[in-house]
């Protein structure tokens, strides 16, 4: 069951998606969206999945079928790194446990496997709060005494099954005592800002005031923004930053205006296959996201849009990137390096 | 009868505004709106108003109560230049008439007084247009083929009572076959990008890109923007330049991308008594115009929003400024002074 952030904050709603067709559309048509929770969530797709098929599938496909399944996942939204991440993951797992059966798996074989698999899901879960709220911890210490913090789109509980990255500093900060105020960007063209962000705010009680992207420059001209934070769909190994569009525009404000830019996220964030940002794909959406809004026309009829949903921001505008294992500053080549535990 | 801006692009209806207090609300909830078209439309609004004051005001009372009407309209929109110059323009036109008659005017002198009044608001409108003509057709020199051009709010002729200024240019460069394409910022709050700006081009066959004000970044770094052209509501001195909030993340932007960034405007929008942009008053409109859209709640109910109407780029991100008198470049003191035929 997943909260509908489609419709959000009107109403709470939940969204069945233990049928895996259910849970393609839920991350497709963003019923539930954030790299962390994507990935948390397309795991316990393939979870359920793989229990389904130990009742309709020759075990001789159970693998291939599984495989497929992912493979249909990770297409869905290309940008964040934590949904193939995720579920490689998983393909991984169900590898690794077919191997340990002798050739020709009996059912009760697969029952064990998608059991196992289920807790694999679980833990995936249970993990990612954990490490929000270690990052957390690291980022809060960074918010000074009543900061004035500005941010982007949702990287809350809802991004982060939890918690959350950059909402999760300021929500650790504000329990620390530091009285943040939040400045939320909406977000255009989804609002996840306006619907999601300013939601989780005020559940918290935490003071927010919600401005338009257009707005930015002028907030740190007259001085109101202190600091930026954003969340990550998927970091280089240089540290060049993928993320919702806009936040390119927030870094090359914030580092005109003198202000740091901070971006927090797990390291499940990091593709270490990536050197830099040049080549992390962009998805695009539907020009009808721009051209009308809650089924209002915003435009004349028959007008062409774009919608990148994602910008690259390189690493020279990021001030620090905050993880679970600490504050990770430049040369982020280095020190990303030495987080993920890589070679040289 | 003025176009009712706030029904673009649905339907096109006319909002008659001979009433001095209709023309008021149409100037305060920009039915009417664009700093050059709300200076005419205003004066329109104190032409109609004296010829009705020679029916119902004591000929002795004419020229207060139509200060005191012109006060009204100068308070609805503070930052835009042009409202205050026409304004004023219309009051001396008007002491000066009153100065010429003897002691005591009849109601035949007041009656001629309106006349001329309304002979003086169609001029300025007439003479509007064959300014923007005349900035258009310099500005479309700068305008290389093909140019991706990126611009933001609506300069066209809504704006500007006819052809238009940044749209003008444009325009003037789309007739002289220069085939350029404009991405289009939506303009958040209130859409006039969306709206009006592609409304206009669609009339005149221009292609155009409907965009968020959050892809500016990325369209600049994926090369995607040649030049940006705005309008401008008031210019300082120095050349600081008060326009629609969103202008200043631009003239930011493209600075940092090494893109020209022009501002096109009449002379009547500088304000020789501004030494710097820092004294321009911005106004704040409602929270409303941020928290919903359409009648339709964005955000959670209660929330704070906040809503500068414009904001001020500083001259140094500006590549020229585009007028009647010709293109203005750096040093903008001098050029300034010159095209304005001040004194140092």
């Amino acid at each position: 069951m997943l909260i509908d952030q489609r419709k959000l904050p009107e109403v709470t709603e939940y969204f069945d998606a233990t049928a895996f067709d259910d849970m393609l559309f839920a991350i497709e048509e963003m019923v539930v969206r954030g790299a962390p929770s994507i990935g948390v969530a397309a795991a316990y797709g393939l979870a359920w999945e793989a229990e389904r098929l130990t009742r309709n599938t020759d075990p001789a496909h159970f693998l291939e079928t599984l495989e497929d399944r992912a493979k249909r996942l990770k297409a869905t939204r290309p940008t964040a790194v934590n949904l193939a991440w995720a579920v490689d993951l998983m393909i991984r797992e169900a590898h690794m446990l077919f191997e340990r059966l002798n050739a020709g798996a009996s059912r009760r074989d697969l029952e064990q496997v998608a059991i196992e698999l289920k807790k694999l899901a679980v833990e995936i879960l249970n993990e990612h709060i954990e490490i929000n709220k270690r990052l957390s911890d690291f980022g809060a210490a960074l918010v000074a005494d009543k900061a004035q913090i500005l941010t982007h789109c949702n990287a809350g509980s809802l991004a982060a099954c939890g918690w959350g990255t950059a909402l999760g500093v300021i929500r650790s900060a504000f329990i620390q005592g530091r009285q943040p105020t939040v400045l939320v960007d909406e977000t255009r063209p989804r609002q996840q800002g306006a619907r999601l962000t300013m939601w989780e705010l005020s559940q918290d009680n935490i003071p927010a005031t919600l401005v338009c992207e257009s707005m930015a420059g002028h907030l740190m001209q007259s001085g109101k923004v202190n600091m930026v934070i954003v969340g990550a769909d998927r970091i280089a190994r240089n540290g060049d930053t993928a993320n919702k569009i806009g936040t390119y525009n927030l870094a090359v404000l914030a580092k005109y205006h003198d202000i740091p830019f901070y971006v927090a996220a797990p390291l499940s964030t990091f593709d270490a296959d990536l050197e830099s940002g040049a080549c992390i794909p962009i998805e695009h959406r539907s020009e009808a996201e721009v051209t009308s809004m809650a089924g209002v026309q915003l435009t004349v009829s028959g007008a062409r849009a774009y919608n990148p949903a994602f910008d690259v921001t390189p690493a020279d505008l990021i001030t620090a990137i905050i993880t679970e294992a600490g504050i990770l500053r430049r040369p982020f080549k280095e020190s990303i390096q030495s987080a993920l535990g890589l070679s040289g």
